[in-house]
């Protein structure tokens, strides 16, 4: 999907919600757990249940890796199992050097077949040219939703930019905006208006609302822009809605509810 | 293995030699493709051919996980197969919010028992402490070997330090040198004799030896401390150093002829 597909499905849906199938077996209800692949079970009836409010799912491969290879093969599945007119991001975190960073596109562009992957920055240029090649999304870490996120990200250069306005300042330059979107937390809300002075066009994708506290209104407030330019995220507060049989039901009114506020911030700025 | 235990292996074998595992599927000589798990036989090769020369294996987990549920399979048997006395590293450059990097570490250390693996720094303390609550080592991204370095790592901030000596300083607080560690690349030799001064007394895997174009009598000058304190990485210098039938006797001579250097240089500092 590129940038003017995933707007067309921002306007149809009327949303903007992205939902993180951070699928932890743990955590899943007792009764999916005799399932062949129970992971898979769960995200499909997640699938199922919310694929009309949301216009992107983002599973964090943290949880499928921990299973190891049958982790991987309910990673595939879910993959295939998403509909095609629904944005994929794989929360990944990658970035190496740049034969590396060639590898990691290959997995996640070709082999499993996502719209985006998330990078960190820290390598610089050449570990992410390489996923710009193949005409799909990188989701560079910005700043991000994390307690974590004041030790470096908001260290001041000598040049007046913080490190996470340098990162933005700098990377804009090494693709454009149907190439590059950035990672900006929703506990950050407030820095919104300034980063959108250095990236008015780019796409965001804004952890943090929900469990991790942040605000849908303000993330809308300072973030929107005639595009929309904005996917929130919301994983726990959604997958793990209830914890019985009626899961999916639960996911299905949360990911409504959010939907509908979505539907008003959108209206209000003219979309 | 703990920071005296490696430091044992270097003075038995007189080497501080780290090869990684960067098997590449498309690399490997030809007559081992008909096996059932190539990559895993090539592995095989090259370890039983060089463990006496090296103290450390770094597999870089992008060359798996390019193989989906095989990948996998192959780096589950090849950690297997590493004698115990090698220290072992996941080069994966992970890092996310703290209950994600937790399951991170729990794959790494518990499920594939790694000693060491390597985490970006850019999201801060949170991202990095769950892999420190494992009594192994973080290996945290200092200052890296390749070109993209340049953008982010030596942007000056405006207490002085450039970005790489401030994740230093400051992450150096989140535990010991018995349980962090940093890269830094032998591309960057001589800001060795710097970073000595934040951080004398911690391990440091160089990466850039080799195919880069490091110098391993900089590395060793501006770098030794008492303990060694380096673990020198070569990837495909070593493991594709031929690529006939005989490509593990060359692995080995290759190692063998970077051991004798290091056990001079070694003497050299009384080691």
């Amino acid at each position: 999907m590129n940038r003017k597909e995933i707007f067309e499905q921002i306007q149809k849906k009327r949303s903007f919600l992205c939902i993180g199938l951070d699928t932890d077996i743990a955590k899943i209800p007792d009764f999916l757990k005799n399932e062949a692949d129970p992971v898979f079970e769960f995200n499909k009836r997640i699938i199922d249940a919310t694929q009309d409010y949301c216009v992107a799912y983002k599973p964090n491969i943290a949880f499928y890796e921990a299973l190891g290879p049958k982790g991987w093969e309910s990673l595939e599945k879910t993959l295939a199992y998403i509909p095609d007119n629904i944005f994929t991001i794989a929360d990944a975190k990658r970035g190496d050097i740049g034969n590396t960073s060639k590898l990691y596109a290959k997995t996640f562009f070709e082999y499993l077949n996502f719209d985006a992957v998330t990078v960190a920055p820290y390598m610089g240029v050449d570990s992410v040219t390489p996923f710009l090649e193949k005409n799909r999304f990188v989701i560079l870490l910005g700043l991000t939703s994390n307690k974590g996120s004041e030790d470096f990200q908001f260290s001041h250069l000598s040049n007046g930019n913080r490190v996470f306005e340098e990162v933005m300042e700098v990377s804009k330059n090494w693709g454009n905006s149907d190439q590059i979107m950035y990672v900006v937390g929703a506990t950050n809300a407030l820095e919104l208006k300034n980063i959108r002075k250095i990236i008015p066009d780019h796409f965001l994708l804004v952890p943090g609302y929900g469990a991790q506290g942040g605000s849908l209104e303000e993330v809308a407030e300072y973030g929107m822009n005639k595009d929309c330019g904005l996917l929130v995220n919301s994983s726990r507060g959604i997958i793990y809605a209830d914890s019985t049989e009626n899961f999916d039901k639960a996911a299905m009114m949360k990911s409504k509810e959010i939907q509908l506020k979505m539907d008003q911030l959108l209206s209000a700025n003219n979309i």
